[in-house]
C-alpha cells in the first residue's frame, strides 16, 4: 500500500482507539476481582485491587489515557529490560552473555531448578530473577550507590521524565523480606556468576525494581523500543538498535514469566510484566503502551491488564505473526 | 513508504539473492563440517555430512537455489509443525491446547523433566518430542493407517507435490531404535494424555517424521505460512490464519530446540529443524525458504544451515525485531 | 547375659506373643480404615480393605498367627528382594551393581526423576521400580520363560512351598495396565541397562510380582533372611550370607519406599512392602514376620501393617538401635 | 553363648586389635593418595594430606590408637549429629520433625533439588546441609551466642573434655565462603523454615562446625552413642535412649552423604563423615571410634577413613547385618 493509504489507516486506527478505549478499559476492568494483588512484598500488597489504568503514545506523541491513569507503581520486573540494555551498553554482547543465557523457560520467576539442573550456574536468560540479578551486577559503577545514580539517569532519559524516584519504602519492603531473591543471588556467587557482593547486588537490584512511574512514563519507555531505540518525539538516538532488538527479542520470549508462550500466541506483540500489577508493551514501529492493575493471576501477570491488551490486539491485529 | 518503492526494493533484493546466494552457500559450507550427522536412529547416520542446500521461493513462484539442493532428507522434527496445524483444523483450539502446553522451554527435546516436574504429565508445548506425540493422536481418523493418509494428503498439499512419500527405510530405522520417544509416550499414556494406544500413535509419529522431500518442498510448504495459509502461487487458502498464527509463534519461540532463544536473537525469524539437518523457515509475507545440511550442532541443528540462515538475516535484515 | 537367661527371655517373649498377637491385630484393625486399597492395577482393586493378617515365625519352626492370616495375595514389591538376590547368586556383585547403584532415595517409588537428573538412566538402587526391573533383566534364564520358571522355583524353595504359583490375572491386569513401567523400562533400554527386549523384561518382571502368597509363606521366607541365609527350620543354607547382608541393608535404608527411613526410626527393622498391603520383616537371627492388609498409606504402605509392627517394636524393644 | 564366653571372645577382639591397629592403617595409609583435602573453605584446604588416624575406645575406658591419633582437625558435618540431638533434648520430636524430613537421599550434600522438587521447602532430613541449618535454629538459647556456650558445653560433656573450642579460623574461613549455605539458608528462611534471622542461623551452625577435636575426642563421643546414650566409663546418661536411637538411625542411612547406602552395605555400621576429613562411627554396646584423613573421594568422604573402616569391619564381622 502506498503511504498515504498507510496513513489514512494508521489515522482510522488512532480515531478508533480514542474513542473506544475508555469503554474496552470498562470492559477489561471486571477482571480485576479475578486475581489477587502481590503480597509478598508488604509495600506492594497495599495496592489497590480495583485499579486500571492505560496509556498509549504514539510516535508524533499523541497520547490516549484511560482509566486510572494516573495511579503511580513501582517498575518492579519491568525495570530488567532496561538493565539488561545498560548491561549491554555497559559491557557488550559477550561478556553479558557469558554470564545470563538466551532461551526462555516456561518455569517459575524465581524458581531455582534452572540454575541446578540444566546449565548449572548460569541463570537460563535475563528476565527470570536469577539472571536479572545478574545483569544488575554487570551495570558499570564503581558501586551500587554509583550503579543506581546511572540507571536512575538512564532510565529518566528513556522516560523523558527527570522526576523520576526510587520509591523509599517499597525499596526498605523488598530488601527485608526478598529472601527467596537472596537466596538466589547466593547461588550464583557460589558459581562464580557474581563478581560483586551479594547485598551491593541486591542494592542495584531492589532499587531499579523501586522506581515509581505512571502509565504514562511506560508508554514513553515503551515508544522508544517500538522505534528501535530512536525517541521518535525527540526524534533522539537513545539505544542502540541491536540492543532493543535483542530486548524485545526477550520479552517476546519470555517476558510476561511461565505465560510467555500463551500471551505470544493470544496477544502476539512484546511485553514486560512487573508483579505490581503493571505492563510494558508496544506495537512495533507505532505505539509505545503502559499498562497497570496490581491483581495478578496465578502465573504473576496483571489479570485485567492482559485481558485489555488481547482485546485491543484482536480489535487492530497487532499480532506480529 | 508507497508500494512502489516497496516492490523495487523487493526486486532488488531479489536480485542480489540470486546474484550471491552461491556465494553465501560456499560459505557456509566450511561449517559443514562442524557437527555430527545425527547417529541415534541408524538410517538418519548414513547421510553425507558434506551436504549443504538450499531454496528460496517468492510469492510469485519465482525460486532460487544454491548447493544440493536436489538432496532428499525426511522431514523429522519439521512435520511437527503441520501435525501441529491438522490436529488444530481436526479438533479445535481447545482440545488440542487441554493436552498441550503453550510455553517454550530450554530443556533438551527428548527431557522427561519437564513432563514428571513442572505440570506433571502434559507436554510443555506442541514441539518437543512429548508434545508432537500427544499432538500425533489428536489427527483425524478411524486408525493410525487413516491418520498417515490423511496427514500424507496434506502434506502433499501444502508442498504442491503429489509425489512426497514416506521413506520406509527412516520410518523402520526409528520404529526399531526409539526407545525415548517410546518411553514418552507410554509415560503421557499413564498421565492420560494418550487416547489411543502406543502403538498406533508412535507408528503415527514415526510416519509423518519419515516423509521424505527436498529444499524445494520444505520451500513451498514453508511460502505457505508466510502468506498466512495461502498458498500464493496458486492463490489458495489452504490452512485457516489462527492456525498459522499459532504455528508460526511456536516456531519463533521453541521451533529450535534449545537453541530457539539465541535463534531468535541473531536470525529472528520463525523456524523449524529436524534432525535430518533440515530447517523450514520463512520471512513474513515474501520467502519460503527451505534448507539442509546433515551435520549437526550440540543442540541439535544443522551447524551450516543456521549459519547460512543468519548470514541471509544480517544482509536482508529479516529480523522481525 | 548367659544362654539360659536369653532363652528364658525368648520364651517370655514368644509366650507374650501368642498371648497378646490377636488383641494387637484387633487394635490396629482400626487402622484399616485409614487407607485405600491400590487401584491403578485393577485387580488389586478388587481386594477386601478391612482385611489385616499376620503370621511370625521361629528358629523352630513355631509359628503364631492373627487375623485374616489365611488371606492369599501377591508379593508385589516384596519380590524385589529375592529377585535382587538371585541376581547376585546369577551374575554377582560386580555386575549387578553397575547396572543399580546402591543409594536410598526418598523420592517417589516410581519417579523418572533419579534416572534423568541424578545419575543419568542408572537407578538408584535395586528396589525402587526402575532398579527391580534392571535386576530383573539380569536373572540367567535363556527366555523370559524360563527366566520366570527359575524365579518360581527359588521362591517355593525359600518359602517352603511347592505350591507357589503366579496368579495370572493379576499377571494380566498388570501387563495392561502399567504404562509407568514400561515407560521406565524404555527409558532404561535407551540408556543402556537393559541387555534384553522391553517385553521380555516386563514379563519376568510382572510374573514375580503376581507370585501369590499368604502371611505363613511370607514369614518363612523372612525367616530365611533373619537367619542370615539359612533355613533355620531345615537347617539348609539357601542363600549365602553376603547377600542376604546386601538385602537386609536394602531393606532397611529403602525397602519402604519414601517412608524408609520414617520405618527405620519408628520400627527400626528390615522390611520391603508390596502395594497389596503386605509387608515382609524381621529381627535379625530370631523371626520371620508376614503381615498383610490392602489399604495403602500416601506413601503406599499398608497403614494397619505398618500400626501392628510399630506396636510390636516397641512391645518387645526390636529396634536395631 | 554365656557371659564368659562373651567376654572371652571380646578379650580376644580387643587383643587383635591392639595387636593390628597399627599394621592396618598403614595399610590403609596408602589411600591418602587417592582423594582431594576439601578446598571450598580455605582455612580446610590448608590440612596435611598424608594424615591418617584412629582412636578406638571401649566401655571400660580402654584406648587403642594408631597413626596421627594427636591431629587436631574440625567436626564439621559430624557436629549434626550432636547438634540434631541437643534439638530433640530442646524441642522434642514432633517440633523437629515439623521442620525436617526423615528420609534418606542418594543426593549431593548441598543440593538445592531436595528442597525445592519434592517436599517443597523442608529439607529432606537433619543431616543434610539444609536440614542441618533448620535444626542449629531450633537449639534453645536467647540467641545464637547463647546457642553457642550452650553447643560447647554439650560436646565437652559428651566428648569429657572441658578443653574444646571453637578454631575461630575456620569458622571465620566458612562464614566468609558458604556461599551455598548463605543460599540454603535464605532458601529456608523463604519457606518458614527458619524463625530466627540467617545470620544468626549461620553464625550458630558454622561455630558447632568450627569446635576442634582429636581422634580420641571422636571416639568418646561415639561411645556415648554406642552405649544407648550413656557415657559407660562414668556410668553417667548424658542423653536418652530415644534420641540416641534416631541419631544412629541417620547416620545408617544417611551419614556419609550419596555414599552412604555403599557404606551401610560394606561397612554396615552408624557412622558420620565430616569434610575435614573426619568419621565418626561405633560398633553398638561396644566400641566408640574416631578417624581422621584429609583427603576426601569423590562423595565427600575419606578415601583412607573408609578403606580403614572397611577393613575393620571385615575382619571383626562388625556389619549389623
Amino acid at each position: 500500500m502506498d503511504l498515504k493509504m498507510s496513513h489514512h489507516i494508521e489515522e482510522q486506527s488512532w480515531k478508533q482507539l480514542t474513542s473506544h478505549l475508555a469503554e474496552w478499559v470498562a470492559d477489561s476492568h471486571k477482571h480485576t476481582t479475578d486475581g489477587h494483588v502481590a503480597s509478598y512484598i508488604p509495600e506492594l500488597a497495599n495496592a489497590p485491587s480495583d485499579v486500571l489504568g492505560i496509556c498509549i503514545m504514539d510516535a508524533g506523541g499523541l497520547t490516549v489515557v484511560a482509566g486510572d491513569s494516573d495511579f503511580r507503581f513501582t517498575l518492579q520486573s519491568i525495570s530488567k529490560v532496561f538493565t539488561l540494555i545498560m548491561a549491554l551498553m555497559d559491557r557488550g554482547e559477550a561478556i553479558v552473555f557469558s554470564k545470563v543465557g538466551m532461551e526462555p523457560t516456561g518455569d517459575d520467576f524465581n524458581s531455582m531448578l534452572k540454575l541446578e539442573l540444566v546449565e548449572p550456574g548460569i541463570p537460563f536468560n535475563p528476565l527470570i530473577n536469577a539472571g536479572a540479578i545478574a545483569i544488575s551486577s554487570l551495570i558499570a559503577g564503581k558501586d551500587s550507590e554509583e550503579q543506581v545514580a546511572r540507571i536512575l539517569q538512564f532510565f529518566r532519559e528513556v522516560a523523558h521524565n527527570p522526576t523520576l524516584e526510587i520509591n523509599q519504602a517499597v525499596f526498605q519492603s523488598e530488601s527485608d523480606t526478598a529472601h527467596r531473591n537472596r537466596s538466589l543471588a547466593y547461588f550464583l556467587k557460589d558459581n562464580g556468576v557474581l563478581d560483586s557482593e551479594v547485598d551491593d547486588v541486591l542494592r542495584t537490584y531492589f532499587s531499579h525494581c523501586s522506581i515509581e512511574v505512571n502509565c504514562t512514563d511506560l508508554a514513553r519507555m515503551a515508544l522508544v523500543l517500538a522505534h528501535n531505540g530512536v525517541d521518535p518525539i525527540r526524534n533522539q538516538r537513545l539505544i542502540p538498535r541491536r540492543f532493543v532488538q535483542i530486548a524485545k527479542t526477550f520479552m517476546f520470549t519470555c517476558g510476561m514469566y511461565n505465560a510467555s508462550g500463551e500471551f505470544a500466541m493470544n496477544v502476539g506483540i512484546p511485553a514486560k510484566s512487573g508483579v505490581s500489577g503493571s505492563i510494558l508493551s508496544m506495537v512495533p514501529g507505532q505505539y509505545g503502551i503502559g499498562v497497570v492493575s496490581p491483581p495478578l493471576n496465578r502465573k504473576g501477570n496483571s489479570t485485567a491488564g492482559v485481558h485489555l491488551l488481547g482485546k485491543l490486539s484482536q480489535e487492530f491485529d497487532w499480532s506480529l505473526f
